[in-house]
């Protein structure tokens, strides 16, 4: 069998179209799968820009959704960005996200031995310790594509606070996965407001789910749930600012070096606030991140969020400058040939 | 019936003895319960320095151990230092601890008409709302006393965190807060570290299930749970950068407004750390905080945390700076007459 992957070689160089020999045969309990579709995700795109450290030669990609062709039952499936050992002490005590021996898509050198280990190919290797969630068929895969990253991590999110039915929720930052969040938030029955500095993106935010949505200058007061999304500094310190008594702030979006955010303790004390960290996600959220698009998709214009397609030959383009601010994904289809 | 009570006239003005007809009825749901004993908080020292705004005149105290003399059994009892109304939307959601009615023990102005609201006194009446818990008739007045303020303050700190069995676990400030954080957690079968700059307090956190004590320099890295009770920024700083991966803060301390501290959102994300405000308490960690000591002062010095006892005529002198830093407590007997 023949395979073919994308190899980014680092920031400044053409994506190589690389075409293989598929694996001779698997390990137990690995799954080999064809990749029906992937998404390109923002930090795909901070990688190849030279934003963001990356090991080189590797393949990119940790969205997209494939059939499993072997080593188990010829499912439809997503599957999570992380690789878990199941053994460690993180993972003893059900911190899956931080295995000591924690392996992710998209994200290993080709030195390593696992090549087909990125969603910009036409089949990927699922190594034991993957977590699998089986896709309803009439799904569209650009909707399903972004559930292994976006999705379940807002998933993770929302479940680090208490329920939101009839909470108010404040989530900045209106990219992918502040979409989601808004729209999870609102299917749970959340009253939700969502900030970002762009027009364009404020406009989608209220077709999925939020009541609001304003720039940075017109943060809310007295919400219950923060969630932070955006990475930017003055964002996390208004989450932070914008809690009620008993309030929860989530970040997320702050997965590179910044400045640091002010914290005034009294205030968190008198006010029992707490602020959580969440990055990565356990199995639990990545079926519930299917769960939600498997019925959410029909209600928000999830679909709309995937713009232009490209073929593996066609990743040069497909990493290129968006004109749009709301086309927030990219999708490459690997049996495409352009 | 005559009642005593020691009126608080403000900072710098002596304590007046009054004596006046106790309450003629009371109330549906009220209590009217005899002082045994009461225990001078932290928080009563500052106010009587000028540290702490309060209203006068008042009758302090909220920590105190008693027995129902009318509205219904004549059990010995602690009880919460906060009134909850139980009817507005933060009692409905779980946020008794801050009721948007609140009244506190020891904090109300006698202007309200609420004359036995402190510990300071031969009775006190408790309204509807109020946390009443039994105590054991065996435990020691002075160890049941700081229940209601020390220990059910702790108690809600370690309900804001996962179970601490195992895991190691980092205590800033080694007050009545501290020593019984680290009881509670040791007895919880955590690994205890209690940081104060006071090396007699240090030898005394090691009386109290604490494996080591450090000074402020030595603080340890990588901790599963730290809870902050000193209220310095520094420490609170500290508790932040001490914490490992899925770590979490919990503070107490910071009571009274001071510099912000720098949080690295980064840091937080990638680290999935979570930091809590705990201010008051609900009703259950009373009855935790009863619960713990009834077992505890028998394997720890509870006892011997609460040194000289005073009269109501004494209180000015109760109030007086003390010589050791180790006993964290001075005891106020109603019925004595210095």
């Amino acid at each position: 069998m023949t395979v073919r992957y994308a190899r980014w070689d680092g920031p400044g160089v053409p994506f190589a179209l690389v075409e293989a020999d598929g694996p001779a045969d698997l390990a137990d309990g690995e799954l080999l799968v064809e990749i029906e579709l992937a998404t390109i995700c923002g930090s795909d795109l901070h990688t190849v820009a030279g934003h963001r450290p990356a090991p080189a030669p590797t393949v990119l990609g940790h969205e997209q959704v494939g059939r499993v062709v072997a080593g188990g039952p010829g499912e439809r499936v997503v599957w999570s960005v992380a690789v878990s050992c199941g053994e460690c002490e993180r993972c003893a005590r059900g911190l899956t996200q931080k295995c000591l021996r924690l392996r992710k898509f998209g994200h290993e050198p080709l030195a390593v031995g696992w090549t087909l280990s990125g969603g910009f190919a036409t089949h990927a290797v699922l190594p034991r310790g993957t977590t699998v969630v089986p896709v309803p068929e009439d799904l569209p895969a650009e909707v399903a594509a972004p559930a292994s990253c976006a999705t379940a991590t807002v998933a993770a999110m929302l479940d680090a606070v208490p329920p939101v039915a009839g909470r108010r929720v404040l989530i900045t930052g209106a990219g992918m996965l502040g979409v989601t969040a808004s729209a999870m938030a609102a299917s749970a029955g959340a009253e939700v407001t969502v900030c970002d500095p762009d027009p364009a993106r404020r406009a989608l935010a209220t077709r999925f789910g939020a009541a609001s949505a304003v720039g940075p200058d017109e943060l809310p007061a007295g919400v219950d749930v923060a969630l932070e999304l955006s990475g930017a500094a003055r964002a996390v310190s208004g989450c932070l600012d914008a809690l009620a008594v008993g309030g929860h702030a989530v970040l997320a979006g702050s997965v590179s070096p910044g400045p640091s955010v002010p914290l005034d303790p009294e205030r968190l004390v008198r006010g029992l606030l707490s602020v959580t960290g969440v990055h990565n996600y356990r199995a639990e959220h990545l079926r519930r991140a299917v769960d939600f698009l498997a019925v959410a998709y029909e209600r928000y214009p999830f679909a709309e969020l995937v713009g232009e397609r490209f073929g593996l030959a066609g990743l040069d383009q497909a990493f290129a400058p968006a004109a749009s601010s709301t086309a927030l994904r990219r999708a490459v289809v690997p049996v495409a040939t352009r």
